[in-house]
């Protein structure tokens, strides 16, 4: 299997399950606006390529319809947190494994986060390259009140759709570490 | 704040938040039936003895109102985890901090498991020391469809209920690593 993603976070997921792969980034230009469902599985679809064995990925956060990519900077990601504090938003990954595609929603609902609590936490840095401005595999779980569905989305990689792509053969194989 | 308890996986979550702690196990008789949110309060409170500044923890596994507690051997994780396939459990914390105890619930959805993939996960050795038999950090990540609720539970401390009972400023102290 290779992916396409340079991520860490994917990298990492695919460790903790024992599954080969290799690292084959793509560099295209990605949708920043629209039906967010729509946007992660076209720009799934552009990392890919549509390629057999090629997994494309690509994780957004969404709230009311609207996108949130990156924050370019520590204001936007003030910005953004205090937008999603005390609510409930969408992770929506696209995933195109070939000529299968998938989209998957987890939703987040964070704690109020007074204002303390976001300027600790934007100073943790740990906004960069994360969508929405938050890892809720680090620091970022002392934002999150619960989640509904899969948490491995919100690292980045779902995990229970990621099996239903390339069968659970993939934890089985010789191949597997 | 002092954790009594021996658990990695509680020592990794602290660490994860930057929460500044120590580590003073307490050996103590634990229930192991009766109803699941009692008994994981009870046990909590065992382990912390009400001291202040003292954290007790302790989680199980719920199916149907019957504990699933740590498998004494393979087959016996092999029975719980079949048990668990195509269904949803709970995972039940009780945290007790000097006089302040809080129970939480976190529901977790398993996909079916076929024999392979239960043999698989047997095989890993995962099961060691885990309630319900799995570790849903590790490959047990495999065996999930999705939760509803606080991830952080499942992995054996919620990180939301404890900073409810901690206050946030733990995060932000001088102390906090």
């Amino acid at each position: 299997m290779i992916l396409a993603s340079r991520s860490p976070q994917r990298r990492a997921i695919l460790e903790q399950l024992g599954i080969a792969f290799e690292v084959r980034p793509a560099d295209v230009e990605e949708l920043t606006q629209g039906d967010p469902k729509a946007v992660a599985l076209e720009n799934a679809r552009r990392k890919s390529g549509g390629q057999p064995g090629v997994l494309g990925v690509d994780t957004l956060v969404a709230l009311d319809g609207a996108i949130f990519g990156k924050p370019v900077d520590a204001a936007a990601a003030h910005a953004t947190l205090r937008m999603l504090s005390g609510r409930t938003h969408e992770v929506v990954s696209g995933l195109l494994y070939g000529d299968d595609g998938v989209t998957v929603v987890t939703e987040v609902t964070f704690r109020e986060l007074p204002d303390e609590l976001l300027d600790w936490y934007v100073a943790t840095g740990e906004w960069r390259e994360r969508a929405g401005g938050y890892a809720i595999q680090g620091r970022g779980a002392a934002l999150v009140r619960g989640i509904r569905g899969d948490y491995s989305n919100v690292v980045g990689l779902p995990v229970a759709a990621l099996l239903d792509l390339l069968g659970v053969s993939a934890l089985l194989s010789p191949g597997a570490r």
